[in-house]
């Protein structure tokens, strides 16, 4: 059981398959359109008082869009490679980061966190590391889940 | 048991996550498009004649696309902030308002109104406090089949 | 038991929740993608040796997006309005049409036809009175399986 | 069980119900988008050191489509008509081809492949004759799990 007197201090968030539901559209051109879900701005704003939000992810192709959606809802976002993340946690300025991922390489660094958490359709190998997995897929209120179960668990909301 | 004596005057719907899947589609400009379902449009058609239909909405940045969508039907809809929402249901010129919502926000009024309805795939807040779910999800016939209970349940059809 | 003797020798299709998934984009200028899905098409060429096949809509907003569809894979569509739904099927000359449909409308002609099919995800009444029910949603397969069981029940293929 | 001393030296892939979702987006004008979906491409990826990868697809009018994407992600892939798919099979200059598909057309080549995978939404007829079936859906990690699983099966990693 987590000690609950440790509140952690800054929620990552990976954007496809976390945020987005992960598919994307493509056209002759590439890819155009990604799906975005219900009530994750919701529990979003809920916890911002409580803990620093950040989002990363390593999708160059389609980063402006999500850059853009990710904007919108007030955040800040940054291009971090697959290869790049585990250093990105290693120089993050604080021990008690809770991370949300649902790929491969997302699970590489479930270890190293404060706290994991995994949409309910993540890939299996994160599935097995996550430390609280939501019940609802992402862009299906998975995020806001997240968001309610951090306010429960850490912050006695 | 619901006094089935007492019959509804309005019939008030959210629309994303309601009427729509809840999920939209974003690119670098935005968002652009928001999915809607099969069905809804023929319930909310056998229902109209029994009851007045509102649709409102929290979604500034897709109000234009809801509000086109709900307009193309025949009805009208509302730009309803979640702050205003309590505000909203209070000065109704009624007292007998069947609410179909599905988020946080929604949830919080389900007490206020004189049914509640939440489709099936709501966030669960929403389902705890509702007076009805659905069998069907958002945009897969979730708003028929909620015109066809409350056709059966307060109109005898 | 249906006696296998008799050939069906139309097959009308639905094209909204049967041929499509029965969802549809908007954006703010209104109705501008449906979707489609895999195997259909593939169905539709292996059973057209067999019977005559032809689509039915009643969306007048979507229907130039259905007409492209259906005519890309080489059938006829028509617009029939849920109201002239039964006057076209009493007007076929024909006994033995098979009907695909999903909706309530749809339900209602159930009857009236030599067969009825509705995809596993139709609303609840076309479902209660189908003579048989794919295990497909529809833009899943639903209409390849119905190509499929139209031809091993009917055809001995 | 497979001898896991021979080692497959390609792996042949379709696009439509594999990579993509198997649905695709109608306008007007016809077919515009495909929905692709995560954590395949970081298969791929994983995967493309130990076996040469190739796509294939039968779908004329959605092929730019296709191409696009999978040109994105570095591999090549070839327009292969339905009826041309057994011949393409037995001209590769292999004897130990992977092939992933979900069609009808499909599960007829299975039998003539060293190795067939199927996503667990492929096709009733595919699903019986697959040496694989993969968990995830197509378009929601079934190509990654495929890519895992012959790392596992016949590279040992």
């Amino acid at each position: 059981m987590k000690n609950t007197k440790i509140k952690p201090n800054l929620f990552v968030l990976d954007v496809d398959g976390v945020l987005s539901s992960g598919q994307f559209l493509y056209d002759t051109n590439g890819k155009q359109y990604k799906i975005f879900g219900p009530h994750d701005n919701d529990g979003l704003k809920l916890i911002s008082s409580y803990i620093k939000i950040r989002f990363i992810s390593a999708d160059i192709r389609g980063f402006e869009i999500s850059k853009k959606r990710v904007e919108d809802m007030g955040f800040e976002i940054s291009l971090i490679s697959e290869d790049e993340r585990e250093g990105f946690f290693e120089n993050l300025n604080s021990d008690n980061v809770v991370f949300m991922g649902d790929g491969y390489a997302d699970s590489l660094v479930f270890d190293k966190v404060f706290y994991s958490i995994a949409p309910k359709n993540a890939i299996s190998y994160a599935l097995e590391k996550a430390d609280f997995i939501t019940n609802s897929n992402a862009a299906e209120g998975a995020v806001f889940e997240a968001c309610m179960h951090l306010l429960e668990e850490f912050f006695n909301e």
